[in-house]
């Protein structure tokens, strides 16, 4: 089956409007007509190849909502016409113990991407796997979850990325009431990462370069926003020490990290989520005095990813989302590079 | 009271014969006759101001066993006669939260280090607290545990600092039967760690520069014992990838943490005992593939000491002894900056 996409053909040219093979549906998959595709940074970075060299052509996206058209004859979890969604992975081998304890992300065999990971020779969707920004999708159904009633479809999108992101080790961390937490960055991770800590319960401070999102940090529920850079930030960290008992970093740029560890209560943790690409520099004495803890976090698996969208269902929490059309994707990628949306990217899949 | 002691009076002096003063003892405190004192590389960090500079004269010493020879007015725990211990701390405000936690060594007024802590102006035993090289030392009997009938008391002396140092954070991680334990560095502290965790019921690994002590680690219960200097080291770190539950790192010196955060299953942690000067330099993508934690520890708390001792006494471990005179303190600092003891020095305090 051939679908309209857009693809990247090369790590400094534009995205096109280019057609792809999906595979046929097999007995253990779904077939899905992708209504709505979130727009991630990391996108970027492979169309880009930041992170490494992609092979192309390789179309991004891997916050994908639609309805199953298709399912195969050994489907049981998903019927046609179910609105579902399909995140960072497509794959996992099932019998690991990763697998089995619900962590598809760590699968010790190795989990499949939605873009961007090998296929084997012959396989009929090509060299590597190839994401949603496209009108139909094919995955096998253990990788889908259901998009519960109570969810804007569209502001779910991004949900499936950067919230189970930010939702995954607010759970490890047993974020709830009583507790203090701070968010670093308020973009598209961020944003979410704040509703989803105030809706545990949590008293929520946002850390950020500037004051410039100070107003929607505390529309989002936080009780405070610091601006963090700058020897004035300085000031205000220090004045924040022994304060929080959960750090989520969601900044990929190298801060100053003794500094936010002082910020921790003792035995608090300092949560990465961004990747900064050069090495952090840490003393190891600001982990001993007060045994703090300094950590990280990568999305997570497909039981937690489908709690996290009833959890949001729940709790009224959302992306904050500005619809494009498929021809604006290529400005949309200069803009999140300046960060100028607030706070996620969605693409009309009827437009590609 | 003038009592005999050892003290450092410069950077680059050698320790000498001196008397120092003790208080009278008062209503809360106990005297206390000074049986051994263990020698810690803490000790010498300090006598010669490597660790910042140091108020001379100093007299060290945080490993203390002896017997009660007075106790005040209010004293309850100890009586006269009892075999007790001191370690690193002999004051914190009782009041805090972290203190009221038994959590004595983060106590947010300032713990009272046994040596080198500034005294209020006008103290009977000077500006800064004095230690246990010497014959005598009167302690608040909060800070002054039990040495229980099982444990041989020289041999004890040393588990006052590097047992509680090894014990807390072994039981911070839950370590027990099923969980692969590795150690960094086989000294002091790592001999004591091996010892603790085998005796909690994990399977432990020892990693070490060299295979010099391979006997002695397979000797305290270690199941392997793994040279990881050089390439060949690199190799065998790579070969345990995925094999640790908890590491804890003895070493002061800066290792490539990367390498040894590899070897961690994920949602492992690596705690960092050992404090060098220089930051530590850490990917953030090794912390965040598996959820690995990097975390640091220091001594522990009251409560959990006498926990540790107890612990111990019930399953013979203890730490492995020289006995040494007062006159013989200098050489034993060279053998120690040389690694050059198996693998603590406990000074005769009838011979100061």
């Amino acid at each position: 089956m051939d679908v309209a996409a857009v693809t990247a053909t090369a790590p400094d040219a534009p995205l096109e409007k280019t057609t792809i093979r999906r595979r046929e549906t097999g007995p253990a998959d779904v077939l899905i007509e992708i209504e709505f595709a979130g727009i991630c940074h990391s996108d970027i970075h492979h169309a880009r190849s930041e992170w490494g060299s992609a092979e192309y052509p390789v179309t991004p996206g891997h916050e994908i909502v639609g309805l199953v058209r298709e399912v195969g004859s050994e489907v049981t979890r998903h019927s046609v016409g179910d609105r579902v969604g399909v995140g960072c992975l497509v794959g996992a081998c099932h019998e690991c113990s990763s697998c089995e304890a619900g962590q598809e992300q760590e699968c010790e065999n190795g989990a499949v991407a939605t873009y961007g990971s090998p296929l084997p020779e012959g396989h009929p969707e090509g060299t590597v796997t190839q994401g949603g920004y496209s009108t139909h999708i094919v995955v096998e159904e253990r990788m889908v979850v259901s998009i519960p009633d109570g969810l804007d479809p569209a502001a779910a999108a991004p949900l499936l990325c950067a919230g189970i992101t930010m939702f995954s080790p607010l759970r490890q961390w047993n974020v709830g009431p009583g507790m203090s937490v701070a968010v670093i960055g308020m973009g598209g991770l961020g944003h979410v990462g704040v509703q989803l800590a105030v809706a545990m319960g949590a008293e929520v401070t946002v850390l950020s370069q500037t004051t410039s999102k100070r107003d929607d940090s505390l529309r989002f529920g936080a009780v405070e926003h610091y601006a963090t850079a700058g020897d004035e930030g300085r000031e205000t960290l220090r004045g924040l020490r022994g304060t929080f008992d959960v750090i989520l970093n969601t900044v990929s740029a190298n801060l100053p990290v003794d500094r936010f560890l002082a910020t921790l209560k003792p035995r608090g943790a300092l949560v990465g989520i961004g990747i900064p690409t050069e090495p952090m520099s840490v003393r190891a004495g600001s982990l001993a005095a007060g045994r703090k803890i300094l950590t990280g976090s990568m999305i997570g698996g497909i039981p937690e990813t489908q709690e996290m969208l009833e959890f949001c269902a729940r709790h009224g929490v959302t992306a904050e989302i500005e619809m494009i059309a498929a021809d604006k994707i290529n400005e949309a990628y200069d803009r999140v590079v300046n960060s100028d949306v607030r706070y996620r990217f969605v693409i009309d899949a009827k437009t590609f």
